[in-house]
């Protein structure tokens, strides 16, 4: 019997070299909040996620498509330029539904935008948590878990989601990461209270400082939105 | 009341330009087997030792040292040219004693060049977990942990070790750092079978491959070595 396809998890952006994305499924992760976002407004009805680096490319490409929203934030608040924020909460289906969003983030655009060569490119946060963890059983490829981290540094938030991620397919694929070991240590002693064990992380309280108390408790709670975003080309759509 | 010093974990070189070593503490940890042997062969009376990069650096320092030990390993055999390996066993009271111990080793070596301006580097592992966290506490200074990992990539052993240190000690010190409370984590989880919950890492496996069991059970066992090795200009010494 062939041996199950390996599983890998990378901390850190700046790790990212030490792994071959290539033939891979790489699953982009970024809790708090890029991630979240983007499942729950494509999961909401937006046609397609559009993300994007920079505030001015944000504006631009908005401005270029019709029935968008330009979406974003820098230091907790509303980029300048930008119509929306990078809040989950804010994309109600009855907002988002039929809409091209186009969101610049930090940490999870550019971490996406690092990695080449991939089968597929899929997001993952713990409001998909269910969905990603089917489709990546489903595919039989090797797995790549990338956090996306917080200006390079290793953060709690999406360790943990990716924890919960091989704690729940572990049986299917070969791992001999060592950073998935910890991921799983982690997620398996919080014993799913997530928010609970996030209180602590340097993330939390600098969006609890920012008043973002209730995105941290929704962007804490599996499986409110049970799609898959995939990126086919520049878009993130949901994989259908 | 000024707030205790801050104490951060640096889980891979690869992550060590987002660290500020300058006025630190930097603990050097390289578990399996790098710091674990400087310990042992310091607090058996070796001299000193003085780490080196390259095995050709190793040969020529030794060279030129009288009553000097050359030892190091490539892929667990000792280095061609070298006189000896890389495990804590090798360096008993009796045959070390008074010596020169000129080590060459990869992960942890290379760490311990890269960092630049703390106020001192001192070397750590279980061998001597409470002399390092001792000293620690008494010098009131930022302490950076700074795991060596393997060719860059987290490891379970090292990043261990740092939990293990930041439980003793962390009521000194202020911990804004996600990657030492992960560390913390994982170690409060092992109850201290630290080579029980290793036996699953990439490691752990590597060294066992080639023989290396007894090594590993020794390299995970608390003080049997109670010295603090701090570097002075190019060599580690014992600090008193």
């Amino acid at each position: 019997m062939p041996q199950p396809p390996k599983l890998e998890v990378c901390l850190s952006p700046a790790l990212l070299h030490l792994f071959n994305p290539e033939g891979t499924i790489t699953v982009i992760i970024d809790v708090f909040r890029a991630t979240s976002t983007i499942a729950a407004a494509l999961d909401n009805g937006a046609s397609r996620v559009i993300p994007v680096s920079a505030v001015d490319e944000c504006i631009r490409i908005g401005a270029s498509i019709e029935n968008s929203i330009t979406a974003g934030e820098r230091d907790g608040k509303v980029a300048e330029g930008l119509q929306h924020g990078n809040s989950p909460l804010e994309y109600p289906k009855e907002f988002v539904q039929g809409k091209t969003l186009v969101l610049t983030t930090t940490n999870g655009t550019r971490l996406l935008h690092m990695v080449k060569g991939a089968d597929g490119i899929i997001i993952g946060s713990f409001l998909n948590l269910s969905a990603v963890c089917q489709f990546l059983i489903e595919q039989q490829k090797p797995v790549l878990l990338g956090c996306a981290a917080w200006k390079d540094r290793f953060n709690l938030e999406d360790t943990l989601f990716a924890g919960a991620v091989v704690n729940r397919i572990a049986e299917h694929f070969t791992i001999q990461c060592d950073s998935a070991r910890a991921a799983r240590t982690l997620e398996a002693q919080t014993g799913g209270k997530y928010l609970e064990y996030l209180k602590d992380s340097s993330h939390y309280h600098r969006l609890a400082g920012y008043g973002l108390q209730k995105d941290l408790a929704y962007c804490t709670t599996p499986n409110l939105h049970p799609v898959v975003p995939i990126l086919r080309g520049n878009d993130l759509v949901v994989n259908s």
